[in-house]
Parts: structure tokens; C-alpha cells; sequence
């Protein structure tokens, strides 16, 4: 019993007795990125042969990640650059659904959108034929408070849209407070809001849930969160592939986003043990969210179907 | 009727008639600074004369601000740049409130203190005889997320102090984020948590509860608060003062930091408008803190004890 995870007897260990079940009844396998598929610009072992696997049993994957700073043209040349054949259609980063949620409201063309956050957001806006402003470009932007000095913002700034951002300064987060408090009706928009992420292979560094709530700071407003866990997404992905969620598989190395996701969408949920998540972290007494099962990694899928 | 304050049948609008009541039964005059005596680097009118005629009357005047970018020293320097005489030792910034702190639960001198903030803490933590890292130091450092770099951190950092930093980078988040996760025991301590504050005179800018948001965002852990409204500041103007707090007022223009501060401690409560609250807040519904009374700036007590 020494895997037994207290209070939530329907979590099991994947194991070479239930993968098959598992398998079985699985369409679609949705895959979370940073610590699951790799750790920075590091493939996890076995990732690649366990996804050729998947498909080559007609199983559907699609990659889901919070992690804004890249379009999904970027990361189909991440996913190529690390020898995996992923298209941009199996690919939804949460810069994709930013955008695709102004689309989802019918925000208007002429309105402009503030964007702490990186170049991701800034792409997936433009391919959804929207303008948007700061991002990268504000990236070296100092000001200085002094007298008589007056900072502008565009005040057709209709949206603000926050995600991860190494390169957040006061600038930005003046330009995108006086938007949310000046400039009437303006939406307050998170990619996501994890506290902190494997940004580089050796360690986490600070997540979109900084920069968030530092923008929650100043504005004393909540956001909108477009990124896992929120059903935005899942609501996006079920129309664009009709498979019922009992049929779809989150995999993912996140209890409050990829696990709480997954379970509040009726999905089946794997944790892998390979990012943020450790077996002890899942067995607090503190934690209240469980998947369907956890492992060590992906590959162990591929592990456990062949032995 | 036209100012009374729906729910509160006991705020007053200042006027002849009841200042003399106030003025009589106060012995200490606490005053908010920013858009109380000064907006940005400008004085607001009358204010010299009105200090100038407390303290002929005997009354002692105390100057409490959540503003930790400055120290004592430099406050007292402002003030006299500014034509008014106050002495060092009438100035309660927090900064200073968060050095004291410090000295108050014995945190141990041979621990490190990295800062998100300016110079004042700076200068605070030196003067209580603790080591600083970080603040204007870091201003301009930049990381690189890229394979293999490791971001190294003191192990020996046992606190972290946030207040208003207006060159926030990804560098001190990722710093402060390091020591609050990883070094045992370390402390997160905010100066303050004002949303946003007049940090020049024709506007106002992220405050420092923007930075501290930002460190809770990535670390999931929440401050002790040395600034107002936390009674810290008050239980150590008790000990150096000796004055009954129903002796006292504090006079300032923020309901959820100076008035809530004052109603907490049992001093009597005066909102100026000349600052980030007009008269509609303090009628709206939704407030819930209410002053005993009101007026539009510091020198209508000059004016209606002259009347």
C-alpha cells in the first residue's frame, strides 16, 4: 500500500495491469507541454516513441499549454527542432486562446489590445486580425516620476491581456493599469495564472500568476482566465473535434491547472511525477485534487503496453 | 442633507462647529503624507500654516506613510526642501516599520534581507544594523532563459522585504521568489499594500500592493504588512509616544489604509479629499470604513478654527 494515495481511494498507479483500460477507452490524448513533453528546450526520454506509438494506434493528440510566449507556428518549429512532428492544429497555447476568446465575445476589430506578456500573445493577436500594443516593444521602457510629468495611454486600448513576461517592467504595468481602471468597459484578460513554471530545464522560475497578480495589485480587479484550468478551452477543443471528454485523456504535470482541468471537464486525468509535481505534494493531506492515475512519465505509457 | 454618508450616522463633515470638539480633545495630529501634505513633489496649499499653527498650540504632529521609497532621513530632507521644518523623529515611513520589524522579532543580524524596493529600505535595514541586498542594485540585471543557466540565490537571505519598486524586473521576482521558496524559515514581509498611490502629482502609478501581489502570484504565500493598515506601526507609536490612542487623529486621504488604520487603533479619523478618495467613495454603498469626519483638504482645520 505504500503508493496508497490518502483520501482519494480512485487513484491508481499506472501499471502494466491498467494502461490497457486506459488505452482502451481513450480517443484523444491531451498532452500539457512544459514538464511533461519537455523541460525547457529539453526533450523528457521516450516522449518521441511513445507519441509515434499513440498515433501510429490512430490515437488523436493534441498539446495544451499555458505557456504564452510562443504562437502555435513557434511551437510546431519547437516540436520539429526537438525531432517530434507536431502541426500548429494540434497545438493550443494559451496566447491561441486568448485570442480565440476576443474572438469567442466578437471584440471589435478597432479596438486595440494592451498586452504585457511576449511575442506569443502579440502573434496569435495579429493572425486573429487584432492590434495589439506593448508586449516585447515596452520591454526597455523606463519612465520617471517626476513633476508635471504626465504618462499617455491609448485609450482605444479595449483589452488587456496578461501572460508570462521575463521582461515586465513599471512601464507595463502602469500602461496596462491605467487601461483596465481609465478606459471604460476595458476587459482584464489572463493567459493563465500558474505561480511559477519550468522555464529553463534546472529550475522554475516565476509564472503568468505573477504577472497577473501584480496587475490584480494594481487594479484591484480579477481577470478573466483563458488557460488551463479554466473551460474555455475545453470548450473550444470540444467544438473544433467532437470527441465526448469520457473519450479524451489530460496528461499533465500540474495538479491546479492540466489535473483540475481535465477533471472538471470529465476527461480521464494522468499526473506525470517528470515536472512540478512531486508523489509527496499529490499525497498532502493539503491537496485536494486527484487524477485518475500518476507516473513517473509519459514513456511509461509506452512502458507499461509492452510489457 | 447633502453630506450625510448613507450608513454612517456618524461621520461628520468638518466644519466651525465641530473642530473645536476635535481640536480640544487631540493631542496628536497623525498625518498621511502623500496626498495629504504633498502630491508628488508639490506641497498641497496651506498645509505649512496649518502645521505651523498645531504645533504652536502644543499639539504633536506624527507623519506616517506607507511610502518605503525613501528613508527618515530623506523624508526629513523632502520636508525641508519642501519650507517645512519636521524632524527625523516625527517620520514613520515604512520602511523604517519594516527594519523595526525586523528588530522587534530579534531576526538575527548575520541573516541577509533582499529587497524589492528602493533606497529607503535600504537605508532603514543599514541603519538597524542588517545587511540588504537587492532593490536599485538589481534594477538593471536581466536573465537569460536558456538551457542549463542556473539563477543562483544566498542561501543566507532569512527575509525578503517588498514595497513600491518602480524598476521591478524578472531578475528580483525570480530572486525573492527563490529565498521565500527554498531558504528554510525565510520571512516575506511587505512595507505596504496600497493598489496604487500618487507617486507624482498629476497621476497615480502602481503601489507597492502591486509588487507584493506579484511575489504572492509566484510563491503562493501571503506577507506580514509593517505599513498601515497594520497596527505593527501602531503598537510601536504607542511605545515611543505614550499618548492614549483616543488622543490621537489620524488625518489622511486612503479609507482602506489610514482610516481603517486610525478606527482600528481607537484614534479619532479625518478623510481629506485631496488625495485617491473623492466624496462619491466615501458615499458609495460598497464602502464599508467610514471616518468620523471629513473635509476637503489639511487646511480647512486652519480655516474653520479661524471662522
Amino acid at each position: 500500500m505504500e503508493d496508497a494515495i490518502e483520501n482519494s481511494a480512485t487513484t491508481e498507479r499506472l501499471c502494466s495491469k491498467n494502461v490497457k483500460a486506459l488505452f482502451d477507452t481513450v480517443e484523444a490524448f491531451l498532452f500539457d507541454c512544459d514538464g511533461v513533453i519537455w523541460k525547457g528546450d529539453k526533450l523528457i526520454d521516450g516522449v518521441p516513441q511513445t507519441l509515434e506509438m499513440l498515433r501510429s494506434k490512430g490515437k488523436k493528440l493534441i498539446f495544451v499549454t499555458n505557456n504564452s510566449t510562443k504562437s502555435r507556428k513557434k511551437y510546431a518549429k519547437k516540436f520539429q527542432m526537438l525531432g517530434v512532428t507536431v502541426s500548429e492544429e494540434e497545438i493550443f497555447c494559451s496566447s491561441f486562446a486568448a485570442a480565440m476568446y476576443l474572438k469567442s465575445i466578437n471584440f471589435p476589430q478597432e479596438k486595440k489590445v494592451y498586452v504585457i506578456g511576449e511575442e506569443g500573445i502579440l502573434e496569435e493577436l495579429e493572425v486573429a486580425g487584432y492590434t495589439g500594443l506593448g508586449g516585447p516593444d515596452d520591454g526597455d521602457k523606463r519612465v520617471q516620476l517626476k513633476p508635471n510629468f504626465m504618462f499617455n495611454h491609448d485609450k482605444s486600448v479595449g483589452a488587456v491581456v496578461v501572460g508570462l513576461d521575463q521582461y515586465i517592467n513599471y512601464y507595463k504595468l502602469q500602461y496596462a493599469t491605467l487601461c483596465i481602471r481609465e478606459n471604460p468597459g476595458c476587459l482584464f484578460i489572463a493567459t493563465n495564472r500558474d505561480a511559477v513554471g519550468h522555464m529553463t530545464d534546472l529550475q522554475e522560475w516565476p509564472g503568468a500568476g505573477c504577472m497577473v497578480a501584480a496587475v490584480c495589485g494594481s487594479t484591484q480587479k480579477e481577470p478573466v482566465v483563458v488557460g488551463k484550468p479554466s473551460t474555455f478551452l475545453m470548450d473550444f477543443l470540444l467544438e473544433r473535434f467532437c470527441i465526448d471528454t469520457s473519450k479524451m485523456c489530460m496528461v499533465g504535470d500540474r495538479l491546479d491547472t492540466d489535473i483540475l482541468f481535465g477533471n472538471n471537464a470529465g476527461c480521464k486525468t494522468l499526473l506525470v511525477l517528470s515536472g512540478v509535481t512531486n508523489l509527496s505534494a499529490l499525497q498532502d493531506p493539503s491537496n485536494k485534487i486527484y487524477p485518475d492515475y500518476y507516473t513517473g512519465k509519459v514513456s511509461d505509457i509506452l512502458k507499461f503496453l509492452g510489457s
